[in-house]
């Protein structure tokens, strides 16, 4: 058990220690220690091993130069010159937030990024400046596409949120994988089993075993929809920003011959371009109306996208937080391990 | 059996006979016919008989006074003033493709509309301008949100194209339910049975009777996440545009007690904002590498979204059009019907 705020710190000293400004080490610890509280364990301090590692063989670049092109006030292309993906998306959500608050619709792609955790994380800073919000981003081979007997999309997450006029905003965030990578990869390494029907082994047999589940191809949800909604969102991050795509992004923890190339679009609009301040009175009765609804059999409650996330943050950040001992061990290494 | 050229001939006649417009007839009458080609059978003239009823409980308006409000350079708001969905899709997507060649990037919303039949009917007319467009639109109650056992979103499609570089293009038009509902209500009427697995009857069990599916439940993809995907889709539709929504879309065939105020958001791109002519090069690779991945068993070929679409159409397009009996009846009786 290890308190937040220790850790955070503990987080920053050991990115700092490799290179990172003080700036881009606390969004990346951020990111992090915000994913252990919402619960998504496999997007946390689990990863940070991995990212240590890619900055020692200069396949992140601790020190990147992001370039912000401007296109026009709506649209703006950053090359983030391989950043650690929290840095090059916070760079993306700010510019987004600016342009959009500018001219009521934004748009932001991303090249030369690499994983940055949760969408929902980004789409939420949005939301809290009362934007409707979008994020896309690419990752590496993990379903199959419809008919194929090779992994080639990446879970290719789907992220809408709005403000919710409560406090806890409507954010949608879901892969169109039956199960979420990082969760089979902690499952993996701590050597637990993953649900039946969510996975394949090499072979194509279905498995319940963490490890074949990553050798082999994780199932789309709802077969050719799921596997269209994954290619759709591959041509957004990576076929229109210039970044890897078809297959072609790489598996951060196992492949160190070269930057990952992940690309990332980001749009938002104003929610109350159309119909003024009764955007919010509406959310409210649309959300109040659903909510209502009679329910099936051991539901207490219907729940919007982001409520259960939000109330593990809420419960979990006034704790301290649980770290598997393989993962407190790796921390204690890169501690003590040399800078370089 | 009926030739094409013929069939249009007709169903504008009918059309104008209720009041409508020869611009406004043959708008409605191309959308309808060309369902017909892809093998939409359920959005296409199974629908006439009942859109002339909808003209004549004026709840559809034959004459209406589209109003466009332009926002910004990108961005309209339209009142459909109860035209047929039709119009008003027609209407909204050249907006959208005027604003977006304008600016790079386009958005038209859209309220006082109706059922306009096929999303990527509309998304195909602007990607072949050369953008890469989503259109949302809301619908009739059809599927429970998720631990809800009432029906409250509609079938809700995801539509989204980009120009492919072949002369196919890529549209992924997929709804959040298993099935069409269009096919069910088609199946209803010729009393033919449904899949199992893809609806429940009105008491919550299991059903292939299509009369007892359309008074029951359809089932959302994957669960949670499908009835995310469906309420983001409402409040794009109808929350954000003013339309109806959290249920209150009228069903067409069964509720003629007002219009249906259905919403609908269109939003479009130029795709080589970010890397220029690179764009075609980029999503042909991308396609030819999906498509030379292996197979599994029983696949000739892996598609992309939209190319099946595009052979039924190439396919169909030749021939005459097959009406089931029921439906010739239906056209004959409103030839020879009053106008009023």
């Amino acid at each position: 058990m290890v308190d937040g705020k220790k850790l955070k710190k503990i987080v920053i000293q050991i990115l700092k220690k490799r290179g990172m400004s003080l700036s881009h080490a606390t969004i990346s610890a951020n990111a992090l220690i915000n994913a252990e509280y919402v619960g998504a364990y496999g997007h946390g301090i689990s990863r940070l091993k991995m990212y240590c590692e890619r900055i020692k063989k200069k396949v992140i670049n601790p020190k990147p130069k992001i370039k912000i092109k401007k296109i026009s006030n709506s649209i703006s292309f950053i090359d983030a010159n391989n950043s650690i993906g929290f840095v090059a998306a916070d760079t993306a959500i700010k510019t987004l937030i600016k342009n959009t608050k500018k001219t009521g619709i934004g748009l932001v792609g991303v090249k030369n990024s690499g994983h940055y955790g949760l969408s929902g994380y980004y789409v939420e800073q949005a939301v809290k400046k009362n934007l409707m919000v979008w994020c896309f981003t690419n990752a590496p081979p993990a379903i199959a596409p419809y008919g194929a007997k090779k992994t080639l999309f990446g879970t290719n997450p789907i992220c809408f949120g709005t403000p919710s006029g409560g406090k806890v905003p409507f954010i949608l965030d879901t892969s169109v994988s039956m199960i979420n990578r990082g969760i089979i990869r902690v499952a993996a390494r701590l050597g637990k089993k993953i649900p039946a029907g969510v996975a394949l082994d090499k072979n194509g047999n279905p498995t319940t075993d963490a490890k074949k589940a990553l050798k082999g191809v994780q199932l789309p949800i709802a077969g050719f929809r799921g596997s269209g909604l994954a290619w759709m969102v591959d041509i957004l991050s990576g076929v229109i920003t210039g970044a890897a795509h078809g297959g072609k992004v790489r598996d951060p923890f196992d492949d160190f011959r070269g930057p990952q190339n992940v690309g990332h679009l980001f749009l938002a609009i104003k929610p109350h371009i159309f119909i003024g301040k009764n955007y919010i009175k509406r959310i409210k009765e649309n959300i109040r109306i659903i909510k209502k609804l009679p329910r099936i059999k051991g539901f207490k409650t219907i729940s919007y996208p982001g409520e259960n996330k939000a109330k593990r943050f809420s419960k979990n950040s006034k704790k301290k937080i649980y770290l598997p001992k393989e993962i407190e061990k790796d921390l204690k290494r890169l501690i003590g391990a040399p800078s370089k």
